[in-house]
């Protein structure tokens, strides 16, 4: 991402130059896009009926046991192309200004983006996971992969 | 956390020392929780009715511009206080042993944690949100706050 259009708002410093904590890839995202074909959100990409998978760094497929194939699960993975300092945004599909925590803009201080997605396939030996879908670049690195769990995952009852 | 468990099984590195991206804590988790009464699960926490609230670091209120209350909202966390290399774990609640990636375990290669919430109040100008609860430890560093969206966030039908 660019440089800020008009009526954005940047924060007084750069989140990337703050560093409380560090990241480490665990592995990348194996999709069937680039950046002129990424479908812009995975409901899409799922409509396409093409298949994505994950292949874990060397060290990381004992992790995987205990999953199931067929079970749904969080992928946290890492944006880093985008600038971290846009507070207030100007996204094309909204009639005004946003907050970045009003959205899922890729462009936010901690560049973490989630997909829920279900498992297709497993193999701890390789460590090579299977998932129905993604709206992500070939390439993405990956960061954590986490059960859905119901009792957690789901908003709170009104 | 502490040392590794009988029957547990470490990377051959530390997570931890690898750095390929860097978190910038945007702001502080205030929660009635210490270590020696921290509900288990957010369930928990919401039975005991005590509320939390986040304080946003100064320059981020803006960032909560279109969000309103009784959103649900997710929540990413820094658990820094856990192992980074524990690849399989025993957990008490287990039968046996399991991969991390099938855990929600606080020790795992890049320790963000996620919790989906309810927005009970909103002060940008202060950066105060309130929430309905949150099984997390008074003062726990926040790095990312998102709207949950059921379009995005329910795992796609089997």
């Amino acid at each position: 991402m660019g440089d800020p259009r008009p009526g954005e708002v940047l924060l007084p410093f750069d989140p990337g130059a703050r560093a409380d904590g560090s990241v480490s890839f665990i592995g990348t995202i194996r999709s069937p896009w680039g950046p002129d074909d990424c479908p812009k959100n995975i409901g899409r990409a799922r409509e396409t009926g093409k298949a994505a998978h994950i292949e874990l760094i060397e060290g990381y497929g004992g992790g995987l046991l205990g999953l199931a194939i067929g079970q749904p699960v969080i992928l946290l993975y890492w944006m880093d192309r985008s600038r971290r300092d846009i507070v207030v945004q100007r996204p094309g599909h909204a009639d005004g200004p946003r907050g970045v925590f009003a959205l899922r803009s890729p462009a936010r201080p901690n560049p973490v983006a989630m997909a829920t997605v279900r498992i297709t396939s497993l193999d701890p030996e390789a460590g090579r996971i299977g998932i129905d879908a993604i709206d992500v670049f070939d390439g993405t690195p990956l960061i954590d992969l986490k059960p859905w769990l119901e009792t957690v995952d789901l908003p709170p009852a009104v």
